[in-house]
């Protein structure tokens, strides 16, 4: 495939979402409806790339998770293409109102949501994002830089072929969608050098590749997933509900980053402490524990300093007996990564000063970490968790894709 | 004065923010009240410490423009504290619920305001700005590093020792609000290196301290001021209304970010032209025109490519003929800062097309640009005009300063 320079691409979407960027709702979401037709049309074509993507990373020695991260079946297309479909049906976030008033003076102001403009994704092996991407972005009237894994090149490239297809019979330009050359590292360097005319970088992937990101990009960076999440078991939190939501939290999907790494315990109940460590082993979960834990369950293994900053991504458990809320909330403080933090506790007082204290994406009590994700906030989709305070924080849908600008009406008013 | 390093001013604001963050509303307006009253009773040392930064300037060849802006007098002190007792009586944003569902599951989803955290300001010669900037920083929950012009050094030491020793006598930590040194370049590039540490930069100067701030930041930058706005008088304008507003937007007060820099106007309109260029004329206003301007208004200099580009903030305006609101719309596009631009018309669907296509925080139709500020807007104060996308555009008030965070209660919840 030829690829257009980056620079070259960035004037290319600029230009393309001028039209994106005021194209109507209805014409949005033909042009979505299409790219999903396409996309199961084109199965075979997909299909056949993305073989080529797995044999020769299989050959190279990937990990059998990774190469399941990159495979595609017919199943995951159909999956691929109904996410398409349901952005379509959710409600055009461009052009909304948000706010309105009129001055003593007559001035009429409203806050109406606008597109962004053009998003670089940086992102690793799973070739849906492609499609995913490109739904959400085109829904919320930017134009989209796909800088996908080079793993996943041969997917991608085709992929991104069937949505620019698509568009070619719609008034959505092509060139809202471009995928870049994952050839050298290279385009990565030159994508988030391009301040003024990228307006957001969304790096997606593991912890190291959105830290490389978001400390050398020259573009604004929208900082997503990195999720070292705690659930704080009161002294008076309910037992069943504790075992339930622990062993939800972190056993559920261990892989994603709503999952829970770490459990803090109140030094009064060692019964909880006992109780929730029993069923996470039972689900084949390591322990690593403090002193106290260990005392207590001596399954557990000894927990590092390091383990309290961890992600594991994995069946494995960072535990700690804290005094009480206040030494819970400053644990999360100093290891938590503001992603989802949540109390068990029947105590409204415990409960209140956790909710206020912490400062995360998300705060949960008595409920699970795993409901941080779009479709459980009935966005309806997300292209990632926000873990940073600016813009955008917690799952970012369509409305997050967005700005907005102010429309001033007068009839002649001077200062 | 004995100045922290930046890194320890960071922690130190930091630690003070987590205190700040969650005070309570009615000890942040107390604080901002003893604020106002101890800038009124110490007002002879600032005024001393303003003399000497006024002397050693104007001995050292500093306009008159510039030692007008750093000057204080009474009067201006009292401007001041007046500014300071008004966002005292603010609404506080902190805490304030912005977003409500209760999802099918049973889960209460709140959104709620929270302060950004640490914000560094980095600001030229007015020292009025340390005492305004303060005052919303503290109110929306942040702690600020002040990094103020090295011209106003003892005024900015004299007016943060004031502040500071004023919440000595509150529950507002007095770190949450210091002063940074402004001896050497250096503390700049320490600052805006603090990722992690500051949450956000925001740069109040003239064009070059922005670009140069927000091109070398590693903590995210709100880039606030530049504009280079435009006023265009459509066919359809009525004569007196467009020059009412063209003159109220260049003239009245022309150093300012929304004062009109670029006026468009629509060929089949001479007549238009010549009433306008001929009132800004008798105001004192050089006229830069395109080659079609010249000819019907021969005071009129000719304007390069480069005026086009300019933002004068003086008695200059660049002028140009072109044909209809689509090619008003694409000369605003290339040339425009993103700031306020104008149309002037009675026509519904001219304006809705300017309106719709122009990409800018702020779209006036029939009202002049200088109507883009806080005040004006109703946010009562704001720290600037943002002419990004990200976070907020047009005016930043109380709101602006902050982020938000999910509140999610559940009786047990899991997925």
């Amino acid at each position: 495939m030829e690829y257009m320079t980056v620079r070259n691409a960035a004037l290319a979407a600029r230009e393309a979402e001028r039209t994106l960027g005021i194209a109507a709702t209805e014409e949005k979401n033909r042009a979505l409806r299409l790219i999903a037709d396409a996309l199961i049309g084109n199965a075979p074509a997909i299909l056949s790339a993305n073989g080529e993507d797995v044999e020769r990373e299989r050959a190279a020695g990937m990990t059998a998770a990774l190469i399941d991260r990159l495979s595609l079946d017919e199943k995951r297309i159909a999956g691929i293409a109904d996410g398409v479909r349901q952005v379509a049906a959710l409600p055009d976030p461009v052009g909304e109102t948000v706010g309105e008033t009129v001055r003593p003076n007559g001035l009429e102001i409203k806050r109406v949501r606008v597109p962004l403009g053009v998003i670089g994704m940086i992102y690793e092996a799973r070739p849906n994002v492609t499609a995913d991407a490109a739904a959400l972005t085109l829904k919320s009237g930017n134009a989209v830089l796909l800088r996908g894994s080079r793993s996943a090149r041969r997917s991608n490239e085709v992929i991104t072929e069937i949505i620019r297809g698509a568009l070619s019979k719609t008034a959505v330009p092509a060139d809202s969608v471009i995928l870049l050359s994952s050839e050298s590292h290279e385009s990565v360097a030159e994508l988030t050098a391009l301040r003024g005319l990228v307006d957001l970088i969304i790096p997606r992937g593991g912890a190291g590749l959105i830290k490389s990101v978001a400390e050398s990009s020259r573009v604004p960076v929208l900082e997503t997933g990195v999720g070292n999440c705690h659930v704080y078991i009161d002294r008076d939190a309910d037992p069943v509900m504790a075992e339930n939501i622990c062993v939800n939290a972190k056993v559920s999907r261990p892989s994603v980053c709503n999952a829970a790494e770490s459990f803090l315990f109140h030094r009064e109940r060692p019964d909880l402490l006992v109780r929730v460590c029993s069923a996470l082993r039972e689900r084949g979960v390591t322990v690593h524990g403090c002193p106290e834990t260990v005392a207590l369950f001596p399954d557990a293994v000894p927990a590092t300093e390091d383990d309290y900053f961890r992600e594991y991504l994995s069946l494995d458990a960072a535990v700690k007996v804290v005094a009480d809320v206040g030494e819970a909330i400053a644990h999360i403080a100093k290891y938590g990564t503001g992603h989802t933090e949540a109390i068990v506790t029947e105590n409204d007082g415990t409960a209140e000063k956790f909710i206020r204290e912490i400062d995360a994406a998300c705060v949960n009590r008595n409920a699970s970490t795993r409901f941080t994700d779009g479709g459980e906030f009935g966005f309806g989709a997300e292209i990632g968790i926000s873990t940073q305070k600016l813009h955008a924080r917690g799952p970012v849908g369509l409305r997050e894709l967005t700005s907005y600008k102010y429309v001033v009406t007068g009839n002649g008013q001077i200062r």
